[in-house]
């Protein structure tokens, strides 16, 4: 783990210099996916949290239409911008694909016809609009993408881009931290080395507060950065307080609140002046529209008028 | 979960029914992927098991290769048989993908000509051999795929299989049991209903030993299957101990033991009788060799043994 910080520093230093230098570009750092806790040295068993990495994988996307860079910085195999429309579905990648122009099935090919692998024609269309996206984006350097897997890994690798991105860019820079972390780890002291056995009778593990980063993160590593933080909760009761509490808590500008059943389709923006619905019609709904296409021009408008501020 | 056991039912007696009437045909059950512990009833956190599903989904191919028919009991999201080779990798799938031609970059496309998406040529070759077999697989019924996420399900989801397989197969059935399978859980009626809060200090979870069931498999589901499970560890003097104590407690055919830092290249067959280990030797890991490819015809000569017995 420790031996991937340089090659992920210099990466990042790389990306941001390149954009920071383009006049009025601004950059978005995404988390997305879980964390694990390990709960042995030589790991086996972890505690995680439930995130296929939707919201940030289809964030990503809508911050890239509206001329973002933007750093996506998301748990190994969890959900990636573009691809996600080919992944984690119930059909497998290679239900898309045919051979010789047989949608459906392949026919083994006579020995002196070479076989050929193609796009089944029913999902052509679909398939060039998001490549076409997906090669613009990495042609024009505008999408880095970094992965981790223990909560250990993200926080140190956020705190190296968030310092990176606190110096090179100021008020241009947007944290959309959609990453579901963990709250509690086992610290190294306290692990075990080996696999726990299993044994009579119950299992007993204590975990430690994983330290909190957001602090940090606002007052010392980027304090002119536009920091949107999420809070999960399937409680509805305590969403607007436990948003609320969090922002005086860490003095950043955005929760957005949702709930593990609906959030889908209505999320809340929480701030210390207020707070709203942003929601789907029933309409929208049915027709598949995504509510991040609703939710990046909203933050990308308010992170307008945050650099704005600075310009008066 | 409870709501979908008829549809798995019903699709687990249709694939048996089938290739039990074929003079000859052997199936094997392979699961594969870890099991999900949820700590909630509203799950936002729960314990994992490490693992991809690279044995499981891996073994299948093979076990297709040498005819049989497989039902792939899998984590959701885990690695699946064929398309493993363009999942989990450090290229997208997309980066698989070319437009008009041109390799690796795509081009707008002029507005009087329809854009075409292919597999750039350079993997092209490679894909066809996957997809034939792929193909081969579901245009002939040889592969039926079943999910599961938490380890309640997969108990009731393995439990259904065995029994269905017992009854129909006799000797014909193999039982592959490479999932990794928590040991430990919480009960229902002990789980609490919304987001465990995080506090000031420490958490301590206290969970339960999952039951034992191999026991009941080897006795009372399908006593006259060829039942092989897996045993992981990561201290060395531990495995083959641990493997025999197994076989002894269990009563069934054979424990293939692996260590976590070695399992891609040696892995240990324990039977009451004796252990041995199977290698790939230095050129074969440099070539690439998986070591599926050896372990999956050793246990095609081992089944049929057993098979064998029961004629004689």
């Amino acid at each position: 783990m420790w031996n991937q910080l340089p090659e992920v520093q210099a990466k990042v230093s790389e990306f941001i210099s390149r954009h920071s230098a383009v006049e009025g570009r601004r950059v978005v750092l995404v988390t997305s996916g879980g964390t694990t806790v390990p709960l042995e040295a030589n790991t086996v068993r972890f505690v995680d949290n439930f995130s296929a990495g939707t919201r940030g994988a289809t964030s990503a996307e809508y911050f890239l239409d509206a001329g973002y860079a933007v750093i996506f910085l998301h748990r190994q195999y969890s959900l990636q911008p573009y691809s996600r429309h080919y992944s984690h579905s119930k059909n497998c990648f290679l239900d898309y694909m045919t051979t010789n122009g047989q949608s459906g099935e392949a026919k083994l090919p006579s020995p002196e016809q070479s076989p050929k692998v193609h796009v089944d024609p029913e999902y052509e269309s679909a398939m060039i609009d998001v490549l076409l996206k997906y090669r613009k984006a990495k042609d024009q350097h505008l999408l880095l993408m970094l992965d981790y897997t223990t909560v250990q890994q993200y926080l140190l690798y956020l705190h190296q881009i968030c310092k990176i991105m606190g110096t090179l860019l100021g008020r241009r820079g947007m944290f959309y931290l959609a990453a579901a972390v963990s709250d509690f780890f086992v610290p190294k002291a306290r692990m075990v080395e080996h696999k726990i056995q299993s044994r009579e009778g119950a299992l007993t593990m204590v975990l430690e507060q994983v330290p909190k980063f957001l602090k940090p993160l606002v007052k010392d590593w980027a304090p002119s950065g536009y920091i949107v933080s999420f809070k999960l909760e399937t409680d509805p009761a305590l969403l607007v307080p436990k948003s609320q509490q969090s922002l005086d808590r860490y003095g950043h500008q955005l929760v957005i609140g949702n709930l593990l059943n609906t959030r889908k389709w209505t999320v809340t923006f929480v701030t210390r002046e207020s707070h709203n619905n942003v929601t789907l019609t029933p309409a929208e709904q049915r027709d598949g529209v995504e509510i991040e296409s609703v939710i990046i021009p909203e933050l990308v408008k308010r992170h307008a008028d945050w650099i704005g501020v600075e310009k008066r």
